[in-house]
């Protein structure tokens, strides 16, 4: 058993915890369809998550105040529309309100919810994700992701990569920084958690772009803990 | 069945979910044998809970920052041990720490997880108290009080019965105050959720301060619900 001070585990959540490109495609053919509207819903799920960096570059460079991801996700989302050639003007402002939250209609990938269950008898979970409250509160109830608390942006009102990201989750939960286990599937993330202190583990998700994903397929920094499944990750940590 | 909008119960803590007296009491006991002192553990327990209140005033008149609970137990610590005639400086500090936390092992009530058990299944289950993150946290781990999120202070900044620590709350869920019941056995905290929009339950807790209580007996407002325990709670939702 690999041997840690771990006491917290914080998870990244799209990506990691959930498959958010099947979910958005998913959600948004769905309004097209009723839209009567003509859009690779793949090629659309794409095209929105890949405003969602920038979207935050703002608020973590200060020319912003923190803003809640259900917000930026809307912004994105008229962009992602005008790019595809779609002007919101002519759609309901409620129909675009309710595409706008299918970031909080994600699947779980399958291993999630039972690893989850085990890892909780020994550690306790919690996201560290960008995502808002309200939006991974909505998420977990739909698919029983048994969080023991709800942390990340919103509290520490900070966005990763952002050190304070990090550390104000720490200092939230009165512990040391190499307590606190980022899980998460990209490679930066880790690499910014464990600069702050943070112990780290990577978790494949080969497909999170699809059968062509080219980035995060490996790890390429020296994690302390590398698992093909939160399951694996649960027998790696002996729960 | 009562007839409602509500989509989240929010718990008031000390006194409505756990039991702090015997539990302050108990931690403080084995404290006075520890450290040879003669000092009646309930009497003790009382004296530190009326310091509670006016802890916080600084915080809500703005005359000092949000400071979080787990800090001013240990201040309000201090001043209890001087009125009982002892002098902090011939204690150890780690004891003292390891005291200040016995807020984080309180018992809940007996209804408690499985009232909220049978309420989870219907409702987004959170607390909305005066107590930090990682105090509200490990109390639910040690007992298995199953929150779906953590809210309350920490998350607004702010100390009930200020109205942003029932405002903020809705904001975060993303909600309309009617939309949230406030679950409480304190008619004070129930008044100012009232009159924040918040729908209330009121739940007896007849022995809160022991077997002579002489507040909070019986409901003293126009409250949408009462009930004897969380199971009771869980009947009148029909859940």
């Amino acid at each position: 058993m690999y041997q840690n001070n771990i006491k917290v585990l914080g998870f990244d959540v799209f990506g990691t915890v959930v498959d958010w490109r099947t979910g958005i495609a998913r959600e948004s053919e769905a309004f097209f369809k009723r839209n009567t509207l003509t859009v690779d819903p793949y090629v659309f799920a794409d095209t929105w998550r890949s405003l969602y960096q920038s979207s935050m570059e703002p608020c973590r460079r200060g020319t912003r105040q923190y803003t809640r991801l259900d917000i930026l996700h809307r912004e994105m989302l008229i962009t992602a529309l005008a790019s595809h050639g779609i002007n919101q003007s002519k759609l309901s402002k409620y129909e675009i309100d309710e595409l706008a939250f299918a970031w909080r209609k994600l699947d779980p990938w399958p291993d999630v919810v039972n690893g989850l269950l085990r890892l909780k008898k020994k550690y306790v979970l919690v996201p560290i994700s960008n995502g808002n409250i309200a939006l991974i509160l909505e998420m977990a109830k739909r698919s029983g992701i048994p969080w023991d608390a709800i942390l990340g942006s919103e509290v520490t009102q900070a966005y990763k990569p952002e050190p304070l990201a990090y550390l104000g989750t720490v200092d939230v939960l009165g512990i040391e920084p190499n307590e606190l286990c980022l899980v998460a599937a990209h490679n930066y993330d880790l690499l910014a958690a464990q600069q702050c202190g943070l112990a780290t583990a990577f978790v494949y998700r080969k497909t999170e772009h699809g059968e062509n994903q080219k980035i995060d397929l490996a790890p390429e920094g020296d994690w302390d803990l590398v698992a093909d499944s939160f399951l694996d990750l649960a027998d790696k940590l002996d729960c």
